[in-house]
């Protein structure tokens, strides 16, 4: 067999983990006691933003599972049943992802209640039922999914002056030619053997990516580069926290110039809030949004007119920061007229997710949009890491501007322009929002 | 400047021809005569399916384009506003992408008519429009846009012993880890240097790649392992032809058992309809399906209870085919109770596109979903390439039974069923669809 012996190990540890915690509930079976699981609670009113780390974590509400509870035998059930095909998968060298696992438990269970009537019952329906199972056993064990070799699709592609070890292999992420490295989906398993870089680059779209590569920035500015493809994976800001607090490389993110970029970044920085547990593993407290700013797009005088209308809600604190505008547009006129698109409301909505009604409400102009937005009834109060005076001079430019920008267009300036000029000069003057 | 010296060289040779095509063009004007394009018509009626090559070709058809009519003056203006920003970009060193050139060439060109009026018109107004005049200088030129550095989002990946050279880097794809080899969006770009593979596994799913992989599959049965992460893109079409058609290696297609995956399977051996100009490049006619196939879901058997139905279709000679079960359904009972998806409308209409409006027509027993086909007058006659004995068979058990599956569920009966079990069996026994 060709495994390799770094999955032989990670398997062993997993293992010996799942025995150890199952073998309580054991115990108490065999003591005559109720078979009870007790897991942190995974729901929003449990989750909580740690101002000091920066994270999105669990708070300390503990949800417990019994079986003799007829609200909770099912969960109970599905839990155990969902435990033991992870231990099966592990002992025969298996390699399951989240897709099979829900295949191999799904079954139905065929019964007679106390009167004789035959019932029958699905071990779960839907994905989403065995998924949620996957990740409150993630939470009772204390033990990311890919540590039990739970495999899934992965985007993320890395190129630079790095040496890693991967299953057996050593490899040179500086010798990938035109290609790149295509990062494993269990991104705890591999070393860092040698590193000769300054930072990281993590641009979010694979093109530009292949641009950027291709160029040679990544030889030139000494950079680690990579794309997470769009939304990122769980493997790939495993990857790059792992960077960050192993390698103490500076992270900067480079996006679009939208809400969806805006969301990437805070994904990769603090976490997905469906997902809060596992933001202490996979998230990067310490990365800077490089651009593309709406201050770039812009320069800082647009911030500057809705001073007022920002300092109503937050306070007179905030001019102290959006009233100093120091730099100048990277675009003219004539490029913005061009390069810029129109925000669609999904746009907008997302926005307003992000940052908050109120803000939205005070900026926006455009009744149609304006009146949209009331209707939607978006009462939402922002997430608190992006009611910080930058973001909200960002922001505020985009709900008075109702525009967006793709970072192709910085491209378009020319690839000399984003490579040499745009991304060197942001890095240089500390012109990033952290 | 940290650019391959494989680029330098295509880069003069883009040039070369861009110089000598488009000199054609000046040189009409010196002489005082109109200034003309002239190249294949890239339509619907234009596309011609080889049966011997099986390959869509352009036909015969040419359009020309003249400065001096009308009607063709703003296609004409774009043709070489376009060619010459390619122009610029190879001779600056630049990779642009179709979403930059769409940027790069898109302004407003106002002018005054003969009353004085003045008018405002843009260079184009969708990416959708600088991508066709892309295609056409593809046309025009007899030129993939990817030989003229023009980059774009890659997601295929490899596997497997395999070395090649890519830009300055010698890479051997079976030193990657538990990670793997990105393909360059550029895949002409790649030598092969040294080769030790009897097969290669194209897989449609980038998790099932990554389960194959790390259950050594490519090392134990010598196999180059590729996913396309989905709907292949150009690069991983055109890597897989050279596979095929440089190191003769036969190539197999393993995808979802539903329409979807079909046309994946189909994309990778006849080309896409809309863009059948690349075809002749791209596409791999030696490519075999290899699964998962309905006869292997459900039998052969139930294709037999379709046999008069089809032969009043395609004659008796399809009974031929059909009659003669050879093979068991590599699925229980109960695992197709639980593995088997319901197919959606859309899955029908994509199949019924595939292989015909008649054939879907006799089988439906379903009302709902025979009304539903017959409301949205899907009157089409299917592709040529699907209406083959083997596909008829499958096809007409997908419309009997309605049912779609993952490849995923093949793997829930355990990895090393897919490894070691379906996939040998069917490229020993020959269990494939040509």
């Amino acid at each position: 067999m060709a495994i390799s012996s770094v999955d032989k190990y990670a398997r062993q540890k997993s293992l010996e983990i799942l025995r150890e915690k199952f073998a309580l509930v054991a115990k108490r079976i065999l003591e005559g006691k109720k078979p009870v699981l007790v897991m942190p609670k995974r729901v929003l009113s449990n989750t909580i933003y740690d101002m000091n780390k920066k994270l999105l974590l669990l708070g300390p509400e503990m949800k417990r599972r019994s079986l003799l509870d007829v609200n909770e035998a099912r969960k109970f059930m599905q839990t155990l049943l969902m435990a033991s095909i992870i231990y099966e998968a592990l002992v025969n060298d298996e390699y399951p992802t989240i897709r099979d696992l829900y295949y191999r438990g799904k079954h139905t269970i065929s019964y007679r209640d106390i009167s004789g009537k035959l019932h029958h019952e699905n071990t779960w329906d839907e994905q989403r039922e065995s998924d949620a199972v996957i990740r409150d056993i993630e939470v009772f064990l204390g033990v990311l999914r890919e540590e039990m070799l739970i495999l899934s699709k992965e985007k993320g592609k890395v190129v630079g002056n790095l040496i890693i070890k991967s299953g057996d292999d050593v490899i040179d992420l500086s010798r990938m030619g035109h290609g790149a490295y295509a990062i494993e989906p269990t991104p705890d398993l591999i070393e860092f053997k040698d590193i000769d870089a300054e930072f990281v680059l993590v641009v979010e779209k694979d093109a530009v990516f292949q641009q950027l590569h291709r160029y040679g920035f990544w030889k030139k500015y000494k950079a680690i580069l990579i794309t997470s493809a769009g939304q990122p994976d769980r493997a790939t800001r495993r990857f790059v926290r792992r960077l960050s607090e192993e390698l103490k490389l500076p992270i900067y993110i480079l996006t679009d110039a939208d809400p969806y970029g805006w969301y990437i970044y805070s994904v990769f920085k603090i976490g997905s809030i469906t997902l809060s547990y596992e933001s202490e593993r996979l998230a990067t407290p310490n990365a800077k949004f490089i651009g593309v700013s709406m201050t770039d797009i812009f320069g800082e005088e647009e911030a500057a007119k809705n001073i007022n209308k920002l300092a109503s809600i937050f306070g007179k604190e905030i001019k102290e920061v959006i009233s100093k505008p120091k730099k100048k547009a990277y675009l003219s006129e004539k490029e913005r007229r061009n390069y810029i698109i129109k925000a669609k409301k999904k746009d907008v909505e997302r926005a307003v997710e992000l940052i908050g009604y109120d803000v939205a409400d005070k900026l926006i102009r455009n009744p149609e949009i304006k009146k949209y937005i009331r209707q939607k009834k978006l009462g939402v109060s922002g997430y608190p890491w992006f009611r910080t005076p930058e973001w909200i001079k960002e922001i505020s430019i985009f709900f008075s501007k109702l525009a967006k920008l793709e970072i192709e267009a910085m491209a378009s300036k020319g690839l000399k322009f984003l490579a040499d000029t745009y991304i060197p000069t942001k890095i240089e003057t500390g012109d990033w929002i952290d």
